[in-house]
């Protein structure tokens, strides 16, 4: 039996093994400063911080650690995200509550020490954010040391900080939500059948489909993000080729990322649950 | 900084993520029973094993729990090899001595408890080995059991089996000489440029085309072992193509494997060495 840390550090992995992903690092495509070799190393490294979570410990601070390992290559951000939704679920998983209700129980009880070490995390990695809404610039990421500065000041916990990313960001939106569309994949990859990696790339590309890539939005606009979902359907209907599909979206070098990081959820949950490799 | 237990986990993953090497299950190719996912996951199980190794405990009972965990995927015999060159390098790594020498004196320490649990960790997956030469049939492995008897019978240590293997077996040859091939094998990464899974395919390609992989001779013959060699050595001069070279060895079912076991180890020396990623 693989334990919860084990199943973490593996959905990791499978993630960047599925292929084709259009757009993002996969086994068979990959951008030349950012390689699978370095995602590879992130999910070795990313492992000290999800045995945390698989522990019982906090959220904020698990995560903060699996980031710091994460970084220990030279690639860059490989998953930040992916982290960000594996993380509560380990720690739901450890609570014997890897269920919608159990990981909306696991981000009720964060604090504002959770949204600290939070903050902590994008010192290690440069993560590309967008600029916050009206009214949240002192909450800006890129502040630092005063965004948390004012975290403390307003006692702003992780949850709260999730809810004023939600309707921009589709991981936050997964974390306030009971993470629907990470439940929802994996129950894909668990109904189907065939290699691991095949139906993981098959979840990737169903969920491109039914909504615009947050992390598409932040980096190349609502309107890019919108063509990429169009032709996501146009490949699941069988009138676009896959293949170039992936090849176009790399050399333009637009990634969506946050569909990979639900994918990540998605085999965790779907591993816990039981899925063999 | 990576850990020891990080580097070896993190060798057994590159080792398998570097395409093309011809007849193994590589990034690009895979056999319908044997995938790519089965590698990856079999790497993430081991560690357990391979933290013990870094901590100092026998190598044997090392070994033995890195199998136990590889065997944790539904694919069979992934790592066995690959761990038995890396696990001693390991344990050298852990004394401070991961050189030839070090390699040596980890050898020569080794018990008749170390060798009882090198039988052992067959029992967990189905590893192809030849008949032993005459006079060693109590030895056996697929004797299990009885062969443990009598390697209690006459003492014999875990470095005495690889003595006897040694002619025949390509790894117990890497265990009784100072892990020759795989300490040239992690210069050649570490000289070289580039992503370090091409650099891990390159080290391969020059391996395979110095001499016949004792893999290939047990389950095809002496013959078949040479013409690879020979073809090797043909891509390696560029009068060959080594991507339609690849796809012939696995179309054919011949897998270089101890070839690939040494790359691991390899993999493992250059990391520790400060290869980056």
């Amino acid at each position: 039996m693989r334990t919860t840390t084990e199943n973490a550090q593996l959905a990791l992995l499978l993630e960047v093994s599925g292929t084709p992903k259009p757009g993002n690092v996969d086994r068979h495509r990959e951008y030349e400063d950012l390689r699978f070799e370095h995602f590879v190393t992130g999910a070795v490294c990313a492992r000290d911080g999800l045995r945390l979570a698989a522990g019982g410990a906090e959220v904020g601070e698990s995560f903060r650690r699996a980031v710091a390992g994460m970084s220990q290559q030279s690639g860059g951000n490989t998953q930040f995200g992916a982290l960000l939704v594996v993380t509560p679920l380990v720690r739901a998983s450890a609570a014997h509550e890897l269920t919608p209700e159990g990981s909306r129980n696991i981000v009720a009880e964060t604090t504002v020490e959770d949204a600290e070490k939070f903050y902590k995390a994008f010192e290690y990695v440069d993560v590309a954010v967008d600029d916050p809404p009206e009214g949240m610039e002192p909450l800006d990421v890129r502040r630092g040391a005063d965004a948390v500065a004012t975290i403390r000041e307003r006692g702003i916990t992780l949850e709260n900080v999730m809810e004023r990313s939600a309707d921009r960001d589709g991981v936050a939106a997964e974390w306030v939500d009971g993470f629907p569309r990470t439940f929802g994949a994996a129950q894909t990859i668990l109904d189907g059948t065939g290699p691991v990696t095949d139906r993981a790339a098959e979840a990737y590309l169903d969920l491109l489909a039914d909504e615009p890539d947050t992390f598409v939005v932040t980096k190349h606009g609502q309107e890019t993000a919108e063509e990429v979902r169009r032709r996501a359907v146009a490949v699941r209907d069988g009138e676009e080729d896959v293949e170039a599909f992936a090849d176009e979206l790399v050399e333009r070098g637009i990634n969506p990322g946050t569909t990979a990081d639900i994918v990540a959820g998605a085999l965790f949950v779907a591993l816990e649950r039981g899925l063999e490799v």
